[in-house]
């Protein structure tokens, strides 16, 4: 047993862990982040970048055959797992730890469990451990796992979930996918362009947290890709046979599938991490200040999913931006700029989180929806535009059909939250994301003339719709 | 001849003048609209649309065939045509002069000159005259024309020029385009991948007016797709025959080709609208104030091209709205906003105008590049970073390659501009002119999250090379 000292233990190397550490280090700390799986984490090897690469060859082809002139051209499944297979370094986290290096990170491979304030103790598969002491702090980024909704018979049925959908070496001919929410459409995509068989059923409709014309041009979309999707459904049951799953529906209907994804939700990394020995439940998100600190212990942070503000992998990054700066900085002695939108905390987790999902049609929102704008007690007015009646658009792809909606703040005159749905508006986001977060104002939004002919003009009939006031 | 009055009279009904005079009617006046040619204008048939709708079909399928997993797929250049024809209406204006009805402006068709003050006399291919008052103004939005290089034997050899080059019904064999600009590269694009032999010859390099790696990359990129490019070229003379065209450069070599397109600048077309009748020379550019009108003569305005303050459509309709809104404002007694970044101003002619170049690679830019930035005395820095570096990129297309610059007012600590080189960038151009026109600061920006992964992450590069100081 050995035992180091560094000035910030971080605790999960995903990209959350790797930023915070970066940064930290950027700000002149020593750090070491502990990886009980692959140096790179989730995202890398079996969520974001998997899940786009096994989407991007079946969006480019339909973006293609959706314009006039273009001929023939399909989708060869075998290259498009070959292509994620190489966007994944086939499940090696070589480079990772390449990078790890050059930027002077220190690793420490094994599971890493809190043992005390400012002690982390390393226990790797050989049951050796190895003591770890902060100077200064401990991140948590342990990320989060998919939670198996306790359906009867789900469970034992050995269902697939994100990792086993973005890892498969094989398209089965059937899959039956339990869920509503990214997980379930984005991988309904993937596999329906594929060619499997791909049946749907959800609890309720599809990606309910977001505006409700999301789903709906989604469900579309997925029907007209070919699959069966049942919303306001529940799953009485699972069990596995020989020859595959039998999803028993709440109406008794039986759905049969070579294989079953569990798209039932999230849950946090913390159950074994050593939570209990500082007074913290195991197995629940730990929650922070908007510094990504957690009260009443001043050494420990939470960055990312384990702390339950936002699950998205860019929002953890965002995250570790503050918080390696935070945590240098308070080291170091400098001026914490803790305000609103300072350098130290994470204010967009509330006001401005992007989120795209690359389903088909995209849909791309940030802010808040009209619902929660409301709910939130802002004074609002909802303008919507079709993105069709756009000259981008109807260039982009004949009979391009897709909705966008603006929700504003009517006392500040700004805008709180935006929403795409239709093909290839993944990048039109940034731009929603610069005026919610630059609290732009709408006389403003007047002069930023949309280049013609894109869809972005899209704004200019958001603006129109709205009406125009002098400044 | 019949006489009528109006409260304003617009000269050309292309986009530009569409926009004033609905903008006006919404404000409450009464308003003619006069065309010699087709209503809709020139974006409509013989430049943005038909050559965007040449240029979408090759781009979606490279798009598609840059990514593994996509086979096959090839385009048919009849169908190109065909889809160019439809986004034209085959060359008829009867949806936009239904469209005129429906918004309550009257068209009076022909041929309209000035004819003193608040007066233009509109003559018509029988040469009827019908002379027209203007209660309060006059607004000239005729656009502009392809001007001819004096080079010998140019004009004489019948030359494309933008007309003939995005109408074209069959696609030439070969085709010499003498130019360097952006109708050159967009039309160098469009039919090298309908199958065309394309030489480009260009007296300086690419796309001069932007930032120097933009004209470089589409250079490469012209080159990759089978065009020769010759550039700091000068053109000596030009011959037809009866099988074609001869190109002699200033070295001696002689090109053959099909057709020459004469890609060589724009001029105003303000020679045959009477401007000679209250003093002003036919020929020239109108000089506006950024109120859209012309000084000396307060019922005067031009919009659009023909002012010269920035030759792009969506900037011409920019100013329409200010200009419609102004005019109204003024005839109904109303306050004038004509601070910088007023309703009534075009203040983004001189700080924002957005620009896409639809080539292969896309170049979207907007604001000041670095040596206009230099040049307006502004304190600079300047960050370059490569697009290929995200994750969106990568998923985006196998080995994609491009460049983003943003252009930093460090005494502000704003930006200035931005300019994006790459596959499909158009729409994300958006962006970076809502944080140019916002003026949103920089230290903000570090809280709009870019999406992951799509491309867009190339804001997090940028922002990480310059380097991030407290709020």
């Amino acid at each position: 047993m050995s035992t180091d000292e560094y000035d910030l233990i971080v605790i999960g190397a995903g990209p959350v862990g790797e930023n915070v550490a970066d940064r930290a280090v950027q700000g002149g700390l020593s750090v070491i982040v502990i990886e009980s799986e692959l140096v790179g984490g989730e995202c890398s090897y079996w969520a974001c970048m998997p899940s786009k690469a096994l989407l991007r060859s079946g969006q480019a082809l339909r973006a293609a055959q959706h314009v006039q002139g273009v001929i023939g051209g399909e989708l060869d499944p075998t290259e498009v797992l070959a292509r994620r297979n190489s966007f994944t370094s086939d499940w090696s986290d070589d480079g990772q730890v390449k990078w790890l290096q050059s930027a002077g990170i220190d690793l420490a491979r094994g599971q890493g469990r809190i043992s005390g304030e400012r002690e982390v103790t390393v226990t790797d598969d050989d049951g050796t451990e190895r003591v770890l002491r902060a100077r200064h702090a401990v991140a948590v980024s342990t990320g989060s796992d998919a939670a198996i909704a306790p359906i009867p018979g789900l469970a034992e049925a050995a269902p697939w979930t994100s990792r086993e959908a973005t890892s498969a070496q094989e398209v089965p001919a059937s899959l039956a996918i339990i869920g509503g929410g990214v997980v379930a459409v984005e991988m309904a995509t993937a596999y329906a362009s594929l060619g499997a068989k791909v049946t749907v059923i959800s609890r309720g409709g599809l990606l309910a947290k977001m505006e409700p014309f999301a789903g709906e041009l989604v469900e579309k979309g997925l029907r007209a890709d070919g699959v069966d999707v049942r919303t306001n459904t529940g799953t009485a049951r699972v069990d596995r046979d020989d020859d595959g799953v039998t999803i028993t529906l709440d109406d008794g209907t039986e759905i049969r599938a070579a294989e079953v994804l569990a798209a039932t939700g999230r849950q946090p990394r913390s159950d074994d991490i050593g939570l209990e020995t500082i007074g913290l439940e195991p197995g629940e998100y730990i929650r922070t200040d908007d510094t990504l600190r957690v009260q009443g212990h001043d050494w420990l942070y939470a960055v990312g999913d384990v702390n339950g503000r936002v699950l998205l992998t860019h929002q953890g990054k965002y995250q570790a931006r503050a918080a390696g700066d935070v945590i240098a900085a308070r080291a170091n002695g400098d001026e914490i700029d803790d305000a609103t939108w300072g350098r130290h905390v994470a204010s967009a987790d509330a006001a401005a989180v992007p989120q795209v999902v690359f389903s088909d049609p995209e849909v791309a929102s940030v802010g808040l929806t009209a619902a929660a704008a409301q709910d939130a007690g802002h004074t609002t007015r909802v303008v919507d535009a079709e993105l069709g009646s756009t000259a981008g658009a109807s260039l982009h792809a004949d009979g391009y059909t897709g909705t966008a909606r603006m929700v504003v703040d009517t006392d500040r005159d700004v805008i709180l939250g935006v929403t795409f749905v239709g093909a290839d508006v993944s990048e039109m986001l940034q731009a929603a994301t610069f005026a919610v977060v630059g609290e732009v104002p709408i006389s403003r939004l007047w002069h930023a003339v949309p280049a013609y002919p894109t869809m972005n003009e899209i704004w200019l009939r958001l603006l129109e719709a709205y009406g125009r006031q002098s400044a």
